[in-house]
């Protein structure tokens, strides 16, 4: 499979990525290699990478607990100070094997550790593969406040090996099929066919072609002033909804993919009555959301929450969110401002 | 007095900075204005700022402890949770009125919160004015470490105004004096003959020059892989000897400057061992700093601690601690490595 060249960085696939990446580390000359897993992916993944590294420099595995609550500032400071305590120094690298929580807050620690050292990624969660390969989002959260601390920064390199997925749940293979289907609403209606057909077979071309469009909307949009807020389609809601799953400790967790997927269904009701986007298309995201997904039973009591947390939005300016909706398939609409009543109508649609 | 034009921000000098700071603000459309202080600018420099600030945008004031000791990821989540509180987003500007500690702990907060905000720093101090003005350096410590988690990061503008200086105490413009002095010795004597001369009547020219420095060198090396290294003059034993006094409970801290002062003393020592900088400026380089600065009394049983944090410090790799040092005034020397015994050999020079 070909490699994808990012704004400064390739993402390799398969074998090529480990090939790339022992050239790397020789060119660079790297004092330490630190390897950044949770107590997951240090028993199912790092057994599968560590034979195809090739490199005689000093490694050095620090393990994080896994998990989203586990994003934050303290978890940094943990790493920081092991990598400090490892003898970590300017010309270490920080490889970051797991799911977005790991590849996010890796690249946030590489970013900030003696004002930057360089990181490869190396997701191994559907998720990470088809969301945080490119962009150059790094970051943690702030309390349940999703990503609030971050930066934009580029890993070296990103290698998309498809054997870790054996290594995760269905239910997180779910969660990275969301963000496909959002590609495929916003960009390409194709991926959203090929999902709802249930085309899992092709899962290796799904990536790619995820991949690929998240890549070519970040090379004409790196900064987020137009293009690049399709990425946000069904994340303004659904940011809200994991938020506040996340900091309610009688419920249950979403993973992200089940947020948004909750998200999508909402912003494309919203869609509908604002845009006149397809009330038959709008059916059809729900029936495909709830084809992959369990029901969850937002409570009307908890709308109010929700909506607060809804004004936290990294993306809100002057107190207003901020929607990206469709007009169509493929064809989508940035900066909307949305009636209040409206987004709780909109929760009211998912939950009927 | 005409403003200087770093990489790609201006640094103003007097009032002309506050009727750009309101241009600025007028330009850009900030939703909300954040004022950040301790509780000394607070009660001495936020009422000579606030009357020159001409502006009908918001205006929050956050104030933390001052001390070194607060430049840490505690005190940023502190900054980072009132930001969000007050309603803060992507659209917020930052200004930081205060020392150092404020400039770099500002810096950081407002690069890493939702990905970046546009700030401004103000600096009060002699020190944070000849040293933090430029160069995008941001950050806080890491347990005693200094600076250890940061990133490079450039304000939208600075502003320079000599009359925060009535506000702080000797001891604090005795700390700026010494990067005066290692402007001086690296780069252009005549800034060290005139602190020899003790011309603080010049403050104003003091500053400027050395800003101009600064900037010069910065803009030549905006990395550090080469001429930067001399601003590391008398900071690489320096920090080391800061972060020892910081963390030994039972000693007096010492300023920044205090530090350095003594690093510069003895780097220019292990400069005449190693480089042949002739010996009758090292005692010029004693005198000068003695006569400006309490002797302080470097305990043999505590070089070895000392040594030990020189190991933690940014600029090392591969366990190599690396020295900038003196061929002679304005000619300099970077990456030298310097063993042991000489270091512990400089300290009982400035001892004795």
């Amino acid at each position: 499979m070909e490699s994808i060249q990012a704004v400064t960085y390739p993402v390799h696939f398969q074998e090529k990525g480990y090939t790339a990446l022992s050239n790397l580390v020789t060119t660079k000359n790297y004092s330490t290699i630190f390897i950044l897993v949770d107590e997951n992916t240090f028993e199912h993944c790092y057994p599968k990478f560590i034979p195809n590294f090739d490199t005689d420099k000093p490694i050095e595995v620090i393990e994080i607990e896994s998990g989203e609550i586990n994003k934050n500032l303290e978890t940094c400071t943990g790493v920081w100070n092991a990598i400090t305590e490892l003898g970590g120094d300017r010309k270490s690298l920080l490889i970051t094997l797991g799911g977005g929580v790991i590849t996010d807050l890796g690249g946030f620690v590489a970013s900030c550790f003696k004002r930057g050292i360089d990181f490869v990624n190396i997701p191994t969660t559907l998720l990470s593969m088809v969301d945080a390969s490119v962009g150059g989002k790094t970051g943690v959260d702030l309390g349940v406040l999703k990503n609030q601390i971050g930066l934009f920064a580029n890993p070296e390199m990103v290698i998309v090996d498809n054997a870790y997925l054996s290594t995760v749940e269905e239910r997180e293979i779910k969660s990275g099929t969301a963000e496909i289907i959002k590609y495929g609403l916003t960009y390409d209606i194709k991926l959203f066919n090929e999902v709802k057909q249930n085309k899992y077979l092709k899962i290796k071309d799904l990536i790619f072609r995820s991949i690929e469009i998240k890549n070519e909307v970040v090379l004409q949009d790196p900064k987020e002033q137009s293009l690049r807020k399709i990425l946000n389609f069904g994340h303004t809601l659904g940011h809200a909804i994991e938020s506040f799953y996340l900091e309610s400790e009688d419920k249950e967790n979403l993973t992200h993919g089940e947020a948004i997927a909750i998200g999508m269904v909402c912003e494309s009701y919203i869609s509908s009555k604002l845009l006149g986007f397809p009330s038959e298309k709008v059916d059809e995201v729900k029936e495909v959301v709830l084809s992959i997904y369990n029901k969850t039973n937002l409570l009307q009591e908890d709308f109010s929450k929700i909506m607060d947390l809804l004004k936290h939005d990294k993306k809100n300016v002057n107190g207003q969110v901020n929607f990206v909706l469709l007009n169509n398939y493929e064809d989508f609409k940035i900066d909307c401002k949305v009636p209040e009543d409206l987004i709780v109508e909109s929760m009211d649609f998912y939950n009927n």
